[in-house]
């Protein structure tokens, strides 16, 4: 690969990484990718949090699949979240398959990779690992903390845990908890992986396969749930693939089966199955009101963070009611926020898409906050 | 078991099943149930068509789990499709596993189980079945011909097909055409049956195994469908297990993810992984506009069915969309139609629930249309 590899911080066994389930992971490390200059009054970080599949590679192409980085639309010279102003930092969560220690890594006490060995994982360690990579890196405050889906789930996590080191705030597609319904799409995932007799129990590392149907399953039926069935439509309707009448067979015959099964097949070659199981896990654990006893506003009383909402009408996996709820209980704790539902029809994926709203919405909440900050 | 077998009736070399692929099939058979009396003048006929993974034990005990009829809330005595008043049928589809020939069932020129050597079966051979069935039973004209889900498909194409055999027409929770994002959630289930290696290429029933894993992952899948968000989060939310903090593990620490589990395995019991390869891809190619010309209302041009359509406002997989479409080509096709949307939380399974104003809203079409019918 032409690309370089990530920066990786590591961490020995003096500085374990305490964990929500009870494990002290040490040694641990974490892969992350830099844009931009950190200015002399280390003042103008932007951390970026990706979701679930996303990985480090935000603005660079992706060094296993050459494709651009996943957020280029919107992190970039000149872009929204501008690498001439900000020092942008985003780094592979725990758990993760780009080079932060997850479950494919190597377990110090047996020398084989962890598999279901490897602690469960949360979304508040995962934002742990990046509050010591901060460290690291000798970042106090972040300008802003930035995200969609999961990775808006870890700026509300920072917001919580973090306040101070929190300048502003951008949760997108997202939502405080996990709904029952969006639990049920990740167990359908994992019981596909876990269905490929190639699984092997979590072991196939060392057994020298891969589940890459079940995975691939996994894939297809999620990705479903990012789109909208009016995308669907527009990008495919009930077309045929490359014929004029169905082959009565079960061939990709319609257009939206093959774009399907290609998505399964290209995912497999670039992520973990264990990996899956784990950041889909951490997902459905999030509930941030539990942790605040009960009431979501408790999370964020006294906060001086600003913050900026927002969500997409078409979006049925983190609908906007999920983003009203952040925003009422920022208001009930007296916070600074912005909300905007922006009318879209490409689904959960609209926060990755060319949607000037978010452009515009983002781009003019950050040049005030870095007025706002002196930058 | 301690239920009949269903009464079943078989066509030989003379009277082939002339499919939409171009097979003729021969000999086959088709296995149903009756309930109630066929009146003197054989014009109190209801026809039950069973959607996906239904069959035609309507209203009694399953033979296979025990469990009460699938349609017990609207087929009975004093019910809304009431058996005191009516002669009840219901038949296993074409492709289906209770007893009508299916890829389960011996291709006569091998000896051996079809598999996918049988012919792919569309919604308007399922019917043509049927039409044949009632021949048998000597049976011209239907009374009424209800349904919900793939069984409202039917009910469309009984009424497209054969105008003058059809009375009353109740297509419930359905639509005329299978949307591009329902034909992606089948293409899912049947990837995730086809990647268990336990499906064989289809051959398992000769090497004695059952794709298991596969299909209880599909069915895991499509069970979420056939549910609301909000019913999900109703019946389970996020509550845990039998415990109360959570175990950090791929347990099943929600009750939403045993309930699937259990969902995906009982189905494997009772359901054969071909068939539901078949009965998919069948609902799939449904689009009964393209079969008239690209205009649904040519479907029904000087039809004097009189129809009733319902949906549920919480179904996202059959949403209230799909039935106006139906109500504005009847209604373009000057044809005697009453659309009721019910208020339900449910999702698409609420057609088989306890919903009062399902009962009131079928029981009085029947009711009427009884008193037109003279009965």
């Amino acid at each position: 690969m032409d690309e370089p590899a990530s920066l990786v911080a590591r961490f020995g066994p003096d500085k374990p990484l305490v964990m929500d389930c009870g494990a002290r992971l040490a040694p641990w490390q974490i892969a992350y990718q830099t844009y931009g200059e950190l200015n002399a009054a280390r003042s103008n970080a932007v951390l970026v949090c990706h979701a679930l599949t996303g990985d480090q590679h935000v603005a660079n192409p992706h060094p296993v699949t050459g494709k651009p980085g996943w957020w280029e639309t919107m992190v970039g010279p000149g872009r929204p979240i501008d690498t001439n102003r900000f020092f942008v930092i985003c780094s592979n969560v725990v758990g993760g398959c780009m080079g932060t220690t997850g479950p494919a890594s190597l377990n110090p006490a047996t020398g084989k990779p962890w598999g279901l060995d490897f602690p469960v994982v949360t979304i508040r360690d995962m934002v742990r690992a990046q509050a010591m990579l901060l460290d690291h890196l000798g970042i106090e405050t972040l300008f802003c903390v930035v995200g969609g889906s999961m990775g808006g789930m870890q700026v509300l996590q920072w917001a919580a845990s973090y306040p101070e080191r929190v300048f502003a705030a951008i949760p997108i597609a997202t939502a405080a908890i996990h709904s029952a319904q969006n639990i049920a799409f990740h167990e359908v995932g994992r019981q596909a992986v876990m269905a490929d007799p190639d699984w092997r129990n979590g072991r196939y590392l060392e057994e020298g396969v891969k589940p890459a149907k079940g995975l691939a399953v996994a894939r297809m039926g999620a990705h479903i749930t990012y789109l909208s069935e009016k995308a669907l439509h527009r990008k495919f309707g009930r077309r045929l693939q490359d014929r004029d009448a169905p082959t009565f067979s079960f061939d990709a015959d319609f257009q939206v089966e093959s774009y399907l099964r290609y998505q399964g097949e290209a995912f497999v070659e670039r992520f973990d199955a264990n990996s899956y199981l784990y950041v889909t896990r951490a997902m459905d654990y999030f509930d941030l009101a539990a942790d605040h006893g009960g009431v979501l506003a408790n999370a964020f009383r006294g906060t001086k963070t600003r913050f900026c909402v927002a969500s997409f009408t078409s979006d049925w996996l983190f609908p906007t009611s999920g983003s009203r709820a952040i925003v009422h209980a920022l208001n009930a704790a007296g916070a600074s926020v912005s909300f905007v539902e922006i009318e879209s029809d490409k689904g959960h994926d609209a926060f990755l898409l060319d949607e000037p709203e978010l452009f515009a919405t983002t781009g003019g909440f950050l040049a005030a906050a870095a007025r706002a900050r002196g930058l």
